[in-house]
Protein backbone atom coordinates (compact mmCIF):
# COMPACT_ATOMS: atom_id res chain seq x y z
CA UNK A 1 0.00 0.00 0.00
CA UNK A 2 1.58 2.93 -0.55
CA UNK A 3 1.97 6.22 1.70
CA UNK A 4 -0.76 8.24 -0.16
CA UNK A 5 -3.09 5.27 -0.21
CA UNK A 6 -3.27 5.44 3.41
CA UNK A 7 -3.82 9.21 3.64
CA UNK A 8 -7.35 10.37 4.89
CA UNK A 9 -9.46 12.90 3.26
CA UNK A 10 -8.96 14.50 6.91
CA UNK A 11 -4.87 14.83 5.88
CA UNK A 12 -5.58 16.02 3.02
CA UNK A 13 -8.09 18.59 4.08
CA UNK A 14 -5.70 20.05 6.50
CA UNK A 15 -2.83 20.39 3.54
CA UNK A 16 -5.20 22.11 1.49
CA UNK A 17 -6.41 24.51 4.62
CA UNK A 18 -2.96 25.50 5.26
CA UNK A 19 -2.32 26.08 1.66
CA UNK A 20 -5.53 28.29 1.19
CA UNK A 21 -4.47 30.20 5.29
CA UNK A 22 -1.38 31.02 4.08
CA UNK A 23 -2.19 33.15 1.26
CA UNK A 24 -5.57 33.98 2.85
CA UNK A 25 -7.85 33.01 0.21
CA UNK A 26 -10.62 31.21 2.61
CA UNK A 27 -12.10 35.59 1.95
CA UNK A 28 -12.77 34.08 -1.52
CA UNK A 29 -14.12 30.65 -0.85
CA UNK A 30 -17.95 31.47 -0.47
CA UNK A 31 -19.33 28.45 -1.39
CA UNK A 32 -21.39 30.28 -4.60
CA UNK A 33 -17.95 30.75 -6.54
CA UNK A 34 -16.50 27.51 -5.20
CA UNK A 35 -19.46 26.32 -7.04
CA UNK A 36 -18.42 27.92 -10.04
CA UNK A 37 -14.99 27.16 -9.73
CA UNK A 38 -15.84 23.18 -9.62
CA UNK A 39 -18.12 23.95 -13.02
CA UNK A 40 -15.01 25.47 -14.25
CA UNK A 41 -12.48 22.77 -13.51
CA UNK A 42 -14.88 20.34 -14.36
CA UNK A 43 -15.02 22.17 -18.09
CA UNK A 44 -11.17 22.12 -18.07
CA UNK A 45 -11.23 18.56 -17.37
CA UNK A 46 -13.77 17.94 -20.42
CA UNK A 47 -12.10 20.05 -22.32
CA UNK A 48 -9.44 17.21 -22.61
CA UNK A 49 -11.39 15.05 -24.70
CA UNK A 50 -12.99 17.60 -27.17
CA UNK A 51 -13.08 17.03 -30.88
CA UNK A 52 -11.55 13.30 -29.64
CA UNK A 53 -15.07 11.56 -31.61
CA UNK A 54 -15.63 7.98 -30.49
CA UNK A 55 -12.11 7.58 -28.78
CA UNK A 56 -13.77 8.11 -25.60
CA UNK A 57 -10.18 6.30 -24.02
CA UNK A 58 -7.69 8.46 -21.76
CA UNK A 59 -4.32 7.72 -24.02
CA UNK A 60 -2.59 10.87 -24.91
CA UNK A 61 -4.33 12.93 -22.60
CA UNK A 62 -3.11 11.83 -18.94
CA UNK A 63 -1.44 14.28 -18.17
CA UNK A 64 -4.07 17.13 -18.33
CA UNK A 65 -6.78 14.46 -16.97
CA UNK A 66 -4.35 14.07 -13.91
CA UNK A 67 -4.09 18.21 -13.17
CA UNK A 68 -7.64 19.18 -14.25
CA UNK A 69 -9.04 15.81 -12.12
CA UNK A 70 -6.57 17.51 -9.34
CA UNK A 71 -8.14 20.96 -9.25
CA UNK A 72 -11.86 19.66 -9.59
CA UNK A 73 -11.21 17.63 -6.21
CA UNK A 74 -9.43 20.18 -4.75
CA UNK A 75 -12.13 22.52 -5.21
CA UNK A 76 -14.61 20.15 -3.77
CA UNK A 77 -12.87 19.43 -0.44
CA UNK A 78 -12.61 23.22 -0.20
CA UNK A 79 -16.33 23.92 -0.63
CA UNK A 80 -16.86 21.02 1.97
CA UNK A 81 -14.54 22.89 4.23
CA UNK A 82 -16.20 25.93 3.76
CA UNK A 83 -19.75 24.49 4.41
CA UNK A 84 -18.39 22.69 7.58
CA UNK A 85 -19.25 18.97 5.96
CA UNK A 86 -17.35 16.07 5.97
CA UNK A 87 -16.72 14.80 2.67
CA UNK A 88 -16.56 11.44 3.18
CA UNK A 89 -19.75 11.27 5.34
CA UNK A 90 -21.95 13.13 2.11
CA UNK A 91 -20.36 10.80 -0.30
CA UNK A 92 -20.99 7.69 2.04
CA UNK A 93 -24.66 9.62 2.76
CA UNK A 94 -25.02 9.63 -1.37
CA UNK A 95 -24.04 5.73 -1.94
CA UNK A 96 -26.64 5.06 1.00
CA UNK A 97 -29.43 6.74 -1.08
CA UNK A 98 -28.52 5.11 -4.25
CA UNK A 99 -28.33 1.96 -3.22
CA UNK A 100 -31.78 2.56 -2.87
CA UNK A 101 -32.70 4.32 -5.79
CA UNK A 102 -31.15 1.83 -7.55
CA UNK A 103 -31.83 -1.76 -6.58
CA UNK A 104 -28.54 -4.20 -8.05
CA UNK A 105 -31.18 -6.80 -10.20
CA UNK A 106 -33.15 -3.39 -11.68
CA UNK A 107 -30.35 -1.64 -12.55
CA UNK A 108 -27.74 -3.97 -13.85
CA UNK A 109 -26.37 -2.64 -17.37
CA UNK A 110 -28.74 -0.06 -17.54
CA UNK A 111 -27.90 4.14 -17.90
CA UNK A 112 -31.95 4.18 -17.18
CA UNK A 113 -31.84 7.16 -13.91
CA UNK A 114 -34.02 5.78 -11.31
CA UNK A 115 -37.08 7.86 -11.68
CA UNK A 116 -37.48 6.11 -15.21
CA UNK A 117 -36.48 2.17 -13.57
CA UNK B 1 -12.51 11.93 15.57
CA UNK B 2 -15.85 10.55 13.27
CA UNK B 3 -15.82 6.82 12.28
CA UNK B 4 -16.09 8.52 8.82
CA UNK B 5 -13.11 10.70 9.31
CA UNK B 6 -10.45 7.81 9.48
CA UNK B 7 -11.85 6.58 6.22
CA UNK B 8 -9.21 6.38 4.22
CA UNK B 9 -9.73 7.16 -0.21
CA UNK B 10 -9.48 3.64 -0.77
CA UNK B 11 -11.84 2.38 1.35
CA UNK B 12 -14.51 4.85 0.06
CA UNK B 13 -13.33 3.54 -3.41
CA UNK B 14 -13.58 -0.10 -2.86
CA UNK B 15 -17.58 0.67 -2.08
CA UNK B 16 -18.16 2.78 -4.74
CA UNK B 17 -16.31 0.13 -6.95
CA UNK B 18 -18.48 -2.75 -5.56
CA UNK B 19 -21.47 -0.77 -5.94
CA UNK B 20 -20.62 -0.14 -9.49
CA UNK B 21 -19.93 -3.82 -10.66
CA UNK B 22 -23.01 -5.49 -8.90
CA UNK B 23 -24.71 -3.18 -11.59
CA UNK B 24 -22.26 -3.72 -14.37
CA UNK B 25 -21.87 -0.35 -14.61
CA UNK B 26 -18.28 -0.01 -15.44
CA UNK B 27 -19.06 -0.69 -18.91
CA UNK B 28 -20.62 2.75 -19.39
CA UNK B 29 -17.38 4.13 -17.10
CA UNK B 30 -15.01 5.44 -20.38
CA UNK B 31 -12.64 8.88 -19.15
CA UNK B 32 -14.69 10.50 -21.75
CA UNK B 33 -18.14 9.55 -19.67
CA UNK B 34 -17.01 10.19 -16.84
CA UNK B 35 -15.87 13.51 -17.82
CA UNK B 36 -19.11 14.60 -19.12
CA UNK B 37 -20.63 13.46 -15.76
CA UNK B 38 -18.76 15.38 -13.84
CA UNK B 39 -19.17 17.89 -15.77
CA UNK B 40 -23.45 17.39 -15.41
CA UNK B 41 -23.40 17.10 -11.79
CA UNK B 42 -20.97 20.52 -11.27
CA UNK B 43 -23.58 22.04 -13.22
CA UNK B 44 -26.23 20.73 -11.08
CA UNK B 45 -24.24 21.89 -7.91
CA UNK B 46 -23.87 25.36 -9.52
CA UNK B 47 -27.83 25.19 -10.01
CA UNK B 48 -28.30 25.03 -6.20
CA UNK B 49 -27.09 29.04 -7.05
CA UNK B 50 -28.80 30.17 -9.61
CA UNK B 51 -30.66 33.38 -9.16
CA UNK B 52 -29.37 33.91 -5.58
CA UNK B 53 -27.95 36.81 -6.76
CA UNK B 54 -25.30 38.47 -4.14
CA UNK B 55 -26.07 36.16 -1.71
CA UNK B 56 -23.10 34.04 -1.76
CA UNK B 57 -24.03 31.95 0.85
CA UNK B 58 -25.30 28.05 1.88
CA UNK B 59 -27.83 28.49 3.92
CA UNK B 60 -31.24 27.34 2.28
CA UNK B 61 -29.48 25.06 -0.06
CA UNK B 62 -27.54 22.89 2.22
CA UNK B 63 -29.90 19.25 1.14
CA UNK B 64 -29.45 20.51 -2.72
CA UNK B 65 -25.17 21.08 -2.07
CA UNK B 66 -24.25 18.66 -0.26
CA UNK B 67 -26.40 15.76 -2.64
CA UNK B 68 -24.59 17.89 -5.82
CA UNK B 69 -21.61 17.82 -4.16
CA UNK B 70 -21.37 13.82 -3.23
CA UNK B 71 -22.15 12.85 -7.04
CA UNK B 72 -19.43 15.06 -8.44
CA UNK B 73 -16.80 13.73 -5.86
CA UNK B 74 -18.50 10.01 -6.67
CA UNK B 75 -17.78 10.24 -10.64
CA UNK B 76 -14.25 12.11 -9.89
CA UNK B 77 -13.33 9.11 -7.71
CA UNK B 78 -14.82 6.59 -10.72
CA UNK B 79 -12.51 8.74 -13.13
CA UNK B 80 -9.55 8.28 -11.12
CA UNK B 81 -10.19 4.30 -10.80
CA UNK B 82 -11.50 4.11 -14.40
CA UNK B 83 -7.64 5.23 -15.66
CA UNK B 84 -5.30 3.79 -12.45
CA UNK B 85 -4.57 6.56 -10.74
CA UNK B 86 -4.86 7.15 -7.00
CA UNK B 87 -6.75 10.13 -6.37
CA UNK B 88 -5.08 10.65 -3.14
CA UNK B 89 -1.85 11.01 -5.11
CA UNK B 90 -2.89 13.28 -7.98
CA UNK B 91 -4.19 15.80 -5.38
CA UNK B 92 -1.00 15.66 -3.55
CA UNK B 93 0.84 16.31 -6.67
CA UNK B 94 -1.08 19.16 -8.02
CA UNK B 95 -1.06 20.57 -4.18
CA UNK B 96 3.21 20.83 -4.93
CA UNK B 97 2.34 21.93 -8.27
CA UNK B 98 0.52 25.10 -6.74
CA UNK B 99 2.90 25.42 -3.71
CA UNK B 100 5.55 26.96 -6.59
CA UNK B 101 2.90 28.11 -8.98
CA UNK B 102 1.84 30.42 -5.86
CA UNK B 103 4.54 31.60 -3.53
CA UNK B 104 2.46 32.53 -0.15
CA UNK B 105 4.55 35.65 -0.32
CA UNK B 106 3.20 36.67 -3.79
CA UNK B 107 -0.37 35.53 -3.65
CA UNK B 108 -1.31 36.44 -0.56
CA UNK B 109 -4.97 38.40 -0.52
CA UNK B 110 -4.84 37.86 -4.48
CA UNK B 111 -7.07 35.75 -6.98
CA UNK B 112 -4.86 36.38 -9.23
CA UNK B 113 -3.62 33.10 -11.64
CA UNK B 114 -0.49 32.33 -11.26
CA UNK B 115 0.70 33.20 -15.03
CA UNK B 116 -0.35 37.28 -13.99
CA UNK B 117 1.45 36.88 -10.54
CA UNK C 1 -30.90 49.73 -36.77
CA UNK C 2 -27.15 48.97 -37.40
CA UNK C 3 -26.38 46.54 -39.88
CA UNK C 4 -25.55 43.78 -37.65
CA UNK C 5 -28.80 44.47 -36.24
CA UNK C 6 -30.37 43.67 -39.69
CA UNK C 7 -28.28 40.62 -40.13
CA UNK C 8 -30.38 37.32 -39.85
CA UNK C 9 -29.07 34.37 -37.70
CA UNK C 10 -28.82 32.41 -41.69
CA UNK C 11 -26.65 35.28 -42.73
CA UNK C 12 -24.26 34.10 -39.59
CA UNK C 13 -24.37 30.79 -40.37
CA UNK C 14 -23.74 31.11 -43.81
CA UNK C 15 -20.21 32.79 -42.62
CA UNK C 16 -19.86 30.52 -39.82
CA UNK C 17 -20.22 27.58 -42.19
CA UNK C 18 -18.13 28.75 -45.16
CA UNK C 19 -15.15 29.55 -41.97
CA UNK C 20 -15.32 25.72 -40.91
CA UNK C 21 -15.46 24.48 -44.43
CA UNK C 22 -12.21 26.30 -45.28
CA UNK C 23 -10.91 24.56 -42.74
CA UNK C 24 -12.33 20.93 -43.28
CA UNK C 25 -13.33 21.34 -39.40
CA UNK C 26 -17.21 19.66 -40.03
CA UNK C 27 -15.19 16.29 -39.55
CA UNK C 28 -15.01 17.42 -36.03
CA UNK C 29 -18.51 18.74 -35.24
CA UNK C 30 -20.24 15.59 -34.48
CA UNK C 31 -23.01 16.43 -32.32
CA UNK C 32 -21.58 14.89 -28.99
CA UNK C 33 -17.98 17.15 -29.17
CA UNK C 34 -20.02 20.13 -30.39
CA UNK C 35 -22.38 19.87 -26.75
CA UNK C 36 -19.06 19.75 -25.27
CA UNK C 37 -17.80 22.24 -26.76
CA UNK C 38 -20.67 24.17 -25.57
CA UNK C 39 -20.14 23.40 -22.11
CA UNK C 40 -16.47 24.32 -22.11
CA UNK C 41 -17.05 27.86 -23.50
CA UNK C 42 -19.65 28.37 -21.22
CA UNK C 43 -17.46 27.59 -18.66
CA UNK C 44 -14.67 29.88 -19.81
CA UNK C 45 -17.42 32.61 -19.71
CA UNK C 46 -18.60 31.78 -16.28
CA UNK C 47 -14.62 31.89 -15.52
CA UNK C 48 -15.04 35.54 -16.18
CA UNK C 49 -16.78 35.33 -12.70
CA UNK C 50 -15.05 33.60 -10.57
CA UNK C 51 -14.05 34.84 -7.25
CA UNK C 52 -16.68 38.19 -7.69
CA UNK C 53 -18.16 37.08 -4.89
CA UNK C 54 -21.23 39.22 -4.39
CA UNK C 55 -20.47 41.22 -7.30
CA UNK C 56 -22.77 40.41 -9.94
CA UNK C 57 -22.19 42.93 -12.75
CA UNK C 58 -20.04 42.92 -15.54
CA UNK C 59 -17.85 45.68 -15.04
CA UNK C 60 -13.65 45.15 -15.39
CA UNK C 61 -14.67 42.13 -17.38
CA UNK C 62 -16.53 42.92 -20.59
CA UNK C 63 -13.79 42.09 -22.86
CA UNK C 64 -13.34 38.27 -21.72
CA UNK C 65 -17.54 38.00 -21.07
CA UNK C 66 -18.22 39.37 -25.30
CA UNK C 67 -15.33 36.81 -26.43
CA UNK C 68 -16.82 33.83 -24.12
CA UNK C 69 -20.41 34.93 -25.06
CA UNK C 70 -19.65 34.80 -28.93
CA UNK C 71 -17.87 31.75 -28.31
CA UNK C 72 -20.97 30.04 -27.18
CA UNK C 73 -23.23 31.25 -29.09
CA UNK C 74 -20.40 29.89 -32.10
CA UNK C 75 -21.16 26.35 -31.39
CA UNK C 76 -24.30 26.63 -30.49
CA UNK C 77 -25.01 27.76 -34.32
CA UNK C 78 -22.45 25.19 -35.33
CA UNK C 79 -24.77 22.59 -33.49
CA UNK C 80 -27.82 23.10 -35.18
CA UNK C 81 -26.30 23.07 -38.37
CA UNK C 82 -25.04 19.79 -37.54
CA UNK C 83 -27.94 18.84 -36.67
CA UNK C 84 -30.01 20.26 -39.05
CA UNK C 85 -32.01 22.41 -37.40
CA UNK C 86 -33.00 26.23 -37.85
CA UNK C 87 -31.95 27.79 -34.66
CA UNK C 88 -34.41 30.53 -34.75
CA UNK C 89 -37.21 28.23 -34.92
CA UNK C 90 -36.44 26.11 -31.67
CA UNK C 91 -36.09 29.41 -29.87
CA UNK C 92 -39.45 30.42 -30.79
CA UNK C 93 -40.54 26.75 -29.96
CA UNK C 94 -39.06 26.62 -26.58
CA UNK C 95 -40.30 30.28 -25.78
CA UNK C 96 -43.48 29.26 -26.69
CA UNK C 97 -43.17 26.30 -24.26
CA UNK C 98 -42.33 28.70 -21.89
CA UNK C 99 -45.34 31.00 -22.08
CA UNK C 100 -47.14 27.59 -21.30
CA UNK C 101 -45.41 26.89 -18.13
CA UNK C 102 -44.91 30.15 -16.75
CA UNK C 103 -48.15 31.76 -16.94
CA UNK C 104 -47.00 36.08 -16.32
CA UNK C 105 -49.73 35.70 -13.29
CA UNK C 106 -48.25 33.07 -11.28
CA UNK C 107 -44.47 33.82 -11.72
CA UNK C 108 -44.73 37.19 -11.60
CA UNK C 109 -41.22 38.48 -9.74
CA UNK C 110 -41.02 34.63 -8.70
CA UNK C 111 -37.46 32.25 -9.71
CA UNK C 112 -39.53 29.08 -8.75
CA UNK C 113 -39.23 26.27 -11.68
CA UNK C 114 -43.01 25.89 -13.50
CA UNK C 115 -42.60 22.51 -11.83
CA UNK C 116 -43.21 24.35 -8.33
CA UNK C 117 -45.48 27.06 -9.27
CA UNK D 1 -37.89 30.34 -47.07
CA UNK D 2 -39.23 30.04 -43.87
CA UNK D 3 -40.65 32.61 -41.74
CA UNK D 4 -37.98 31.88 -38.80
CA UNK D 5 -35.33 31.55 -41.11
CA UNK D 6 -36.04 35.69 -41.88
CA UNK D 7 -36.43 36.69 -38.10
CA UNK D 8 -33.50 38.53 -37.09
CA UNK D 9 -31.91 38.07 -33.61
CA UNK D 10 -33.16 41.49 -32.86
CA UNK D 11 -36.89 40.37 -33.38
CA UNK D 12 -36.20 37.45 -30.95
CA UNK D 13 -34.53 39.22 -28.69
CA UNK D 14 -37.16 41.40 -28.86
CA UNK D 15 -40.13 38.27 -27.96
CA UNK D 16 -37.78 37.75 -25.13
CA UNK D 17 -37.80 40.82 -23.71
CA UNK D 18 -41.50 41.14 -23.81
CA UNK D 19 -41.66 37.48 -22.18
CA UNK D 20 -39.28 38.87 -19.38
CA UNK D 21 -40.59 41.75 -18.44
CA UNK D 22 -44.50 40.60 -18.49
CA UNK D 23 -42.94 38.16 -15.43
CA UNK D 24 -40.71 40.76 -13.90
CA UNK D 25 -37.70 38.80 -14.03
CA UNK D 26 -34.93 40.99 -15.04
CA UNK D 27 -34.32 41.64 -11.56
CA UNK D 28 -32.89 37.77 -11.59
CA UNK D 29 -30.89 38.83 -14.31
CA UNK D 30 -27.64 39.52 -13.29
CA UNK D 31 -24.74 39.00 -15.68
CA UNK D 32 -22.96 36.40 -13.22
CA UNK D 33 -26.29 35.16 -12.87
CA UNK D 34 -26.88 34.47 -16.52
CA UNK D 35 -23.53 33.18 -16.44
CA UNK D 36 -24.09 30.53 -14.32
CA UNK D 37 -27.50 29.78 -15.94
CA UNK D 38 -25.68 29.07 -19.83
CA UNK D 39 -23.50 27.29 -17.82
CA UNK D 40 -26.14 24.97 -15.78
CA UNK D 41 -28.47 25.06 -19.40
CA UNK D 42 -24.69 24.00 -21.44
CA UNK D 43 -24.57 20.87 -19.48
CA UNK D 44 -28.20 19.50 -19.58
CA UNK D 45 -27.85 19.82 -23.10
CA UNK D 46 -24.04 17.90 -22.61
CA UNK D 47 -26.57 15.19 -20.71
CA UNK D 48 -28.04 14.08 -23.48
CA UNK D 49 -24.94 12.62 -24.75
CA UNK D 50 -23.72 11.09 -21.18
CA UNK D 51 -22.87 7.41 -20.90
CA UNK D 52 -23.78 7.18 -25.02
CA UNK D 53 -19.64 6.24 -25.61
CA UNK D 54 -18.64 6.18 -29.05
CA UNK D 55 -22.10 7.09 -30.31
CA UNK D 56 -21.21 10.67 -30.61
CA UNK D 57 -24.32 11.62 -33.14
CA UNK D 58 -27.86 13.22 -32.18
CA UNK D 59 -30.56 10.05 -33.28
CA UNK D 60 -32.60 8.95 -30.07
CA UNK D 61 -31.88 12.21 -28.03
CA UNK D 62 -33.27 14.74 -30.55
CA UNK D 63 -36.37 16.36 -28.72
CA UNK D 64 -34.31 17.04 -25.36
CA UNK D 65 -31.09 18.36 -27.84
CA UNK D 66 -33.35 20.90 -29.33
CA UNK D 67 -34.63 21.79 -25.90
CA UNK D 68 -31.62 22.41 -24.04
CA UNK D 69 -29.89 23.89 -27.29
CA UNK D 70 -32.85 26.43 -26.98
CA UNK D 71 -32.53 27.38 -23.60
CA UNK D 72 -28.21 27.89 -23.73
CA UNK D 73 -29.48 30.29 -26.58
CA UNK D 74 -32.30 32.01 -24.62
CA UNK D 75 -29.57 32.29 -21.55
CA UNK D 76 -27.05 33.47 -24.29
CA UNK D 77 -29.51 36.50 -25.45
CA UNK D 78 -30.39 37.22 -22.24
CA UNK D 79 -26.89 38.25 -21.04
CA UNK D 80 -26.16 39.82 -23.99
CA UNK D 81 -29.29 42.23 -23.43
CA UNK D 82 -28.30 42.54 -19.65
CA UNK D 83 -24.87 43.92 -20.57
CA UNK D 84 -25.72 46.09 -23.64
CA UNK D 85 -24.21 44.38 -26.53
CA UNK D 86 -25.36 43.42 -30.07
CA UNK D 87 -25.31 39.27 -29.99
CA UNK D 88 -24.75 39.72 -34.05
CA UNK D 89 -21.85 41.94 -33.59
CA UNK D 90 -20.28 39.99 -30.64
CA UNK D 91 -20.17 36.99 -33.31
CA UNK D 92 -18.91 38.73 -36.04
CA UNK D 93 -16.15 40.38 -33.77
CA UNK D 94 -15.19 36.85 -32.46
CA UNK D 95 -15.19 35.02 -36.25
CA UNK D 96 -13.01 38.14 -37.44
CA UNK D 97 -10.67 37.88 -34.50
CA UNK D 98 -10.65 33.59 -35.44
CA UNK D 99 -9.91 34.32 -38.90
CA UNK D 100 -6.61 35.80 -38.20
CA UNK D 101 -5.71 32.68 -34.74
CA UNK D 102 -6.71 30.12 -37.74
CA UNK D 103 -5.07 30.90 -41.23
CA UNK D 104 -6.97 28.30 -43.25
CA UNK D 105 -3.60 27.09 -45.07
CA UNK D 106 -2.33 26.45 -41.43
CA UNK D 107 -5.15 25.00 -39.29
CA UNK D 108 -6.88 22.72 -42.47
CA UNK D 109 -8.11 19.48 -40.80
CA UNK D 110 -6.22 20.22 -37.40
CA UNK D 111 -7.97 20.49 -33.92
CA UNK D 112 -5.07 22.12 -32.80
CA UNK D 113 -5.70 25.39 -30.47
CA UNK D 114 -3.94 28.39 -32.30
CA UNK D 115 -1.48 28.91 -29.97
CA UNK D 116 0.23 25.63 -31.05
CA UNK D 117 -0.72 25.76 -34.88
Amino acid sequence: MSPEARTTLDDQVAALRAFRDERDWSRFHTPKDLACAISVEAAELLDAFRWSGPDTGVAGREDKVREEFADVMIYCLYLADAIGEDPAALIADKLALNEGRYPADKSRGSAAKYTEL
